[in-house]
């Protein structure tokens, strides 16, 4: 029905007669003829209609924002004075020569203009096909399809084969609570959504497919804390005969590439790589963000002789930890800010935030030190701590003391915090890859070993001993991405042993009828020729968000839910027939 | 871990040392050595270990039938007479200087040989890990990623947008059964799985998105008949501003490049057309196989004044028809193979099947004809008969006469068989578009008008008016893409119109309240600037079925469900706990 799109035109266009499909976001009358800016996926371009053509005037006085038009118009260039360079379009503009009326639009209920991002999300969310009307918008769900697409392309190029796996399938072992479907053929019997297709792509490796990748859809029916959603995205990967470094290769190349490509933007080759032990030592974090030039300091053993509780406890425990955070001209915070400040480790668990402000240290030693807590502190630790930060006079140095989680937590929050409230931020993409973490987390309220990743990761090869004499100590082959503070991706070599496998289950307090019934098809497989594998998943929604700079990744989904689970466009989930109940053998419960 | 694939290898890497990982097809000891033919992905290699080396050789020794092994060797011509013709890898073998066993296997319960396909559907999918190592399927699951690959850069190259829709979402209007899923934050309501993103692809051509596709994941709780899976997968697509004419060019294109780079076959350009009507005419079904050169032909003129109730009866109803079929050659059938045809259309409720062999008409006349039903047919009849359908002697002419829908259903499958039957097929690929259809059938049993499509599918512009005056008469804008007598896929035109879409609501019997429950967002979203849009889906399923040649669409999925909807591999669906059910506000109904 068009020409061309109208974001697509330019003064090489000129003379040219064109036909234009879109949307009005905008009429104006000026000086007896009437200009209409028409919008579509490409962009604007700004049509003029004068009163020459008596009948296609009286139809384009018709026209409000958001009718859908067929303009018929040729190609000229804007009047001296009147070119807008903020416009691909702006050179140019159309005599309108037809119009056509495909559709009227009533007044929509958002403005899709600049002011378009004002609206409250809850009424976005409503017309949210209005609302993806925005440019902003539809830029953010191109770049989403570029991404995958850039994805697939590289991993096609390398023998890498899609396959789906399914939706209605068994409980998965990822641990959040699962999405249920009742089944009517199997009365009593529920399929679960997956929470990722991990099992099946073991499988497939069983099966000796040997590269395998899913652009796969999740669900978990979590409460939904900030930024998750019901239903999320993953760029889901496995790999037979692999090594964790070929696989971590291959994977930095995937995302290198993708950057450069869709944004424009170098990553480094390689990636810096962290052991978790570094990342939670030098950042408090197992996900840091290295663009914060600012690192967590240990200065237990300079505290644990000090006749101040709140430091030598934590010093002397072996569970605890104390670190120094100096922060480069952080002598400039105010009272009002540092207050601030420690509020904010509060959310974290921490009772308090100590600190010291170095005013004249060059000049007048100890006497040049500002702090509530400097009485406490012989001159020794003093001594120490202002060698060990190296902080020099205009610095602030805050400490935390406490269990090592929290304080980890707590100041490896605030050392972002600080980061970005400071602009210290070094580098706009700071990827790199954590490894070597611990295979169990010890629970104290339960008194047994969880698994820091998922049951099917493997340990290091020359740590399988431990899993019997120290589980604490074995390290296992998982492998982390982690850019400018958020985890892209993570993965780990598989378990690919029987033996081990259930070795695991055990410590993890899996009982042996629990292996076998939730995972015991997984089980028997690993009985059958299971080859060395491993792989990964990408958080493709959050990706997409970093990519684009978006808020939230509500704003890089076509069709997102609310934070109740709710779709405020469809109004799902909505009641159903008694009728429908009853061919599923479900009832609902009368509430208490 | 390896330097090549073994189906990779050929004379060209003869010398070469090699590293190779995979699976032991089969282990031969003979003359003192021993033969293992090594499996991967690419294929088969051929392994010799000589007892020189006796470390390895004894390693050897231990390994049985898919077990994973790590072999390092090098490449060499096999000695004369041993070449293997059958084999890519059939020139060379291996000198196996290292052997590494990576893992055991015990004996698998179905064979991966020539023989695998003898085992049992059961047995297969629930060792399914197992039966996707056969080549078969694993050529069959390359060539869906391959499929989809194609696609994916087709519609890529040409601006469509891959753009995700939920999963968890609300009824849509398909009409099979939903399958539902409890929410837990919104206690006695319920999401359903979507059995097509019909819905949102036409929000997201309002969104002014212009292009859509993705690759969908369906779903519906339908009662399995021969080929149907509770969830499949289609190729959804929808534009804007397109007419049906454009839309199909492009579609047809990115089928015949689809053919021409997987499978290599050259499909015709453009594919033929066929109005409904004319295919209901001439095959008696609207997915005709066009390889069958059979014709059914409308004999009713020739019927209504016979002394024969059977074929009178039908000629003079205004509901019935009659045709008669040409068998060439048909002759030859032997009365057991007509009384197989005679239940066989039984199946499609023919009551029975008139024939007339042709043995001597060229001579004798109708003297020359054989027939039980002969005698009721006068001389002007069988003359017609005769020359209407060009049969010569030798042929066999069957007939159909009941209610036309019962004559197409039964005589289109008749014809389809005897064409398989008789080694008629014309052509290996025959690919149209079926268009014209109407927009509602009259279901008799109801009283009232049902879509033939779906109720959001565009009536032609000239035939709005007879929404109003002739439903029946009033043809829509879809159009089926067949081949081979499969439909691939359909589509059409939509509805971009409010008081359009609320006409047609009225006339399938949806209430105002049902809309507006059911379809409200889209009713709204029509009044805010809707552009003209259609668009369609293909079964992928079906499509990779028929281009691998697989015999059911199970074939070509990786993990497919029974006829029951359940999942052997996993044990889906399963009970959960008691405590699941009460989050979720169910309890489970006793049986009654």
């Amino acid at each position: 029905m068009r020409t061309q799109y109208c974001g697509d035109l330019n003064s090489q266009h000129t003379g040219q007669e064109v036909v234009l499909c879109g949307w009005v976001q905008r009429r104006r009358d000026h000086g007896g003829v009437i200009f209409i800016d028409l919008r579509d996926r490409e962009g604007l371009v700004q049509v003029v209609f004068d009163p020459d053509r008596a009948e296609v005037f009286a139809r384009a006085e018709q026209v409000r924002s958001e009718y859908v038009l067929k303009i018929t118009g040729r190609v000229r260039p804007r009047p001296e004075g009147t070119i807008n360079p903020d416009l691909s379009t702006g050179e140019i503009e159309i005599l309108g020569l037809d119009l056509e009326i495909l559709n009227a639009a009533e007044t929509p209920p958002i403005q899709l203009d600049s002011h378009a991002a004002d609206a409250s999300e809850e009424l976005r969310l409503r017309y949210r096909y209005l609302d993806l009307r925005r440019p902003e918008m539809q830029a953010r769900l191109r770049t989403r399809s570029r991404v995958t697409q850039a994805m697939r392309r590289f991993l096609d190029e390398r023998g890498f084969l899609d396959i789906e796996t399914p939706i209605l399938t068994k409980s998965t072992p990822e641990g959040a609570r699962d999405y249920l479907v009742p089944s009517r053929t199997h009365p009593g019997e529920f399929f679960a959504l997956p929470q990722s297709p991990q099992l099946f792509k073991q499988l497939l490796m069983m099966s000796g497919l040997d590269r395998y990748y899913q652009i796969a859809r999740c669900f978990r029916d979590e409460d939904l804390r900030a930024d998750r959603q019901p239903e999320f995205t993953q760029l889901d990967i496995e790999v037979s005969f692999m090594s964790e470094d070929e696989l971590m290769g291959l994977m930095e190349g995937m995302i290198r590439s993708l950057f450069s490509e869709v944004i424009g933007v170098e990553l480094p080759d390689p990636f810096p790589r962290l052991t978790y032990a570094e990342a939670m030592r030098r950042f408090g974090s197992d996900r840091p963000d290295l663009r914060v030039p600012l690192e967590l300091i240990d200065v237990a053993d300079l505290m644990d002789g000090v006749d101040f509780q709140v430091f030598a406890g934590p010093a002397k425990d072996p569970e605890g930890r104390v670190v120094a955070l100096r922060l480069p001209k952080g002598g400039e915070l105010s009272r009002k800010e540092i207050d601030g400040y420690t509020q904010f480790v509060g959310i974290y668990g921490a009772k308090g935030l100590a600190y010291i402000k170095v005013n004249e240290w060059a000049a007048k030693g100890r006497e040049g030190l500002q702090s509530p807590i400097l009485k406490f502190l012989p001159d020794a630790t003093v001594e120490g701590i202002m060698a060990r930060t190296g902080a020099v006079d205009g610095d602030l140095i805050f400490f935390g003391a406490d269990k090592a989680r929290v304080v980890n937590e707590s100041i490896g929050a605030l050392r972002v915090k600080l980061g970005q409230d400071r602009g210290l931020l070094e580098g706009e993409w700071r990827p790199l890859w954590v490894v070597d973490f611990p295979m169990f987390e010890h629970d104290p309220a339960n008194g047994r070993w969880v698994a820091l990743h998922h049951p099917f990761t493997a340990p290091k090869d020359e740590h399988l001993g431990l899993l019997e004499s120290d589980p604490g100590a074995c390290l296992s082959r998982a492998y982390d991405m982690v850019l400018n503070g958020t985890e892209l991706g993570g993965g780990s070599i598989r378990i690919h042993r029987d033996a081990v496998q259930r070795q695991v289950f055990k410590l993890l307090n899996i009982s042996d009828e629990q292996a076998e019934e939730r995972f015991g098809f997984l089980l028997k497989a690993l009985r059958f020729g299971c080859p060395p594998h491993g792989g990964l998943a990408f958080g493709l929604d959050r990706l997409v968000m970093l990519m684009t700079g978006a808020g939230s990744i509500r704003d890089v989904m076509a069709f997102p839910k609310t934070q109740t689970a709710a779709c405020l466009l469809t109004d799902a989930p909505s009641t159903v027939d008694e009728a429908q109940l009853k061919e599923l053998s479900l009832r609902l419960r009368t509430r208490a």
